[in-house]
C-alpha cells in the first residue's frame, strides 16, 4: 500500500484503501485508513477523487471578460462561471484551458498566464483545478459548448467582473478563485 | 421528491435519489437521478455532500498574516493554509470564523468583513466556503487546533502573501481563493 512521504518531517501510513462508489471518469470515492505520526489510527476518512479541470480569466481586446450561464445540479440554480472544464485524460492543462475557452465561448486568445494548480479540498481531495488568465482574446466562432441543458455566454466588461467578484453574484468556488486571481494579477501587471 | 426552482426560466427534476456512503457528518454521498428540462435523464449523478467551513485571511496590527501548516491526507502532503474549519452545526458563519482563527492561532480582531460565500463544485456540491477578512488582529494567547496530527502556526509578512499566492506555496483552493479576495479588498480600500 503507498506509503506517504511529504515535505514535512513525518508521514502519514495509509493502512487499507477501499473503493466505495466508482462513477468513473467522474468520480471515485474512498474509504481510508490512516496511521498518524502519533501512533493514532483513523478509519473510514472519506477520498472524494474527481477529475482535474481547467478554468479561464479570458481578457478580450474589446476589454469585455466571457462567462458561461449554466444549470448546476450541486446546487440547484444557474451560475454565472468563468469558462471550464474537465481535462481530458491525460490532456496538457494549457490545451484543456484553451480547448474548453473556444468551446463555450468561441474566444480565442494569444497570451496565457498560469496562475497556479489548486485541490479544491486538501482533507478529501475533491479535483485539482488549473487556473489561466488569458489576455488579447477575441471571438472566432460560435459557442459550441456540448454540455447538457441549457446554456448561454454572457460576455461582461472588465469593471463590473469586479464589481461582481465583490458582490456575491460569482458562487462558484473555482470562478471567484480564478477571478481574484487574475484580477491580482492584472493590478500587479498595470503597476510595473 | 425535492422540485428544482431556480432563477432561469426552467428547473430539473430530481426523479430519485439514493444515498451510497454516510460519513455524518463529514460526508453523504448520493447517486441522483435527473430529468432535465429538454426531457433527457441523467442517472447516478453523484452529489458529494460535505459540511460548510469558514476560513479567515487575518490582517494583524503588525503587518503579519497567520497561516496554518499542517498534514493533509487528500494530497499526501502538507499545506501552508490560512486559518479555517468547519462550521459547527447551525453555527453563525462569522461566529465560526472567529473561533477557527482563535482555535488555530489565537488571534482575535476587532474588524471583520464578509466576502462571499462560495460552492467548492457546483456540480457536485463539495461544501460552501464562507470567506473572511480581518484586520487589526492581534496573538492573544497561543493556539489550541485540537486537530489530528502535526500542526504549527507561521505568521508570515504582508508582502510575503502576495508572493506565496503568485508563486504556486499555496495550493489549498479555499486559501488562494480566501487570499485573492482579501489582497483585492484591500488593495481597493488601499485606493479609495
Amino acid at each position: 500500500l503507498e506509503e506517504i512521504r511529504t515535505v514535512g518531517n513525518s508521514h502519514w501510513q495509509i493502512l487499507d484503501r477501499r473503493l466505495l462508489v466508482d462513477r468513473s471518469p467522474f468520480a471515485k470515492i474512498y474509504d481510508e485508513d490512516v496511521k498518524l505520526t502519533n501512533g493514532e489510527t483513523i478509519t473510514n476518512f472519506v477520498r472524494v477523487e474527481l477529475p482535474p479541470f481547467a478554468i479561464v480569466f479570458a481578457l478580450m481586446e474589446d476589454g469585455r471578460v466571457p462567462f458561461v450561464r449554466q444549470y448546476r445540479l450541486g446546487i440547484r440554480a444557474y451560475t454565472l462561471e468563468l469558462p471550464a472544464g474537465h481535462l481530458d485524460g491525460e490532456e496538457d492543462a494549457l490545451i484543456g484551458a484553451k480547448r474548453e475557452l473556444l468551446e463555450e465561448t468561441g474566444v480565442e486568445a494569444p497570451d496565457w498566464q498560469f496562475l497556479g494548480k489548486y485541490v479544491m479540498d486538501a482533507n478529501r481531495h475533491c479535483g485539482w483545478c488549473y487556473a489561466y488568465l488569458a489576455t488579447r482574446g477575441g471571438q472566432v466562432r460560435q459557442p459550441d459548448p456540448g454540455d447538457l441543458g441549457e446554456f448561454a455566454v454572457e460576455f461582461l466588461p472588465f469593471d463590473e467582473v469586479q464589481h461582481a467578484l465583490t458582490s456575491g453574484v460569482l458562487i462558484s468556488g473555482p470562478t471567484a478563485l480564478c477571478a481574484g486571481l487574475a484580477l491580482n494579477a492584472l493590478s500587479r501587471q498595470k503597476v510595473e
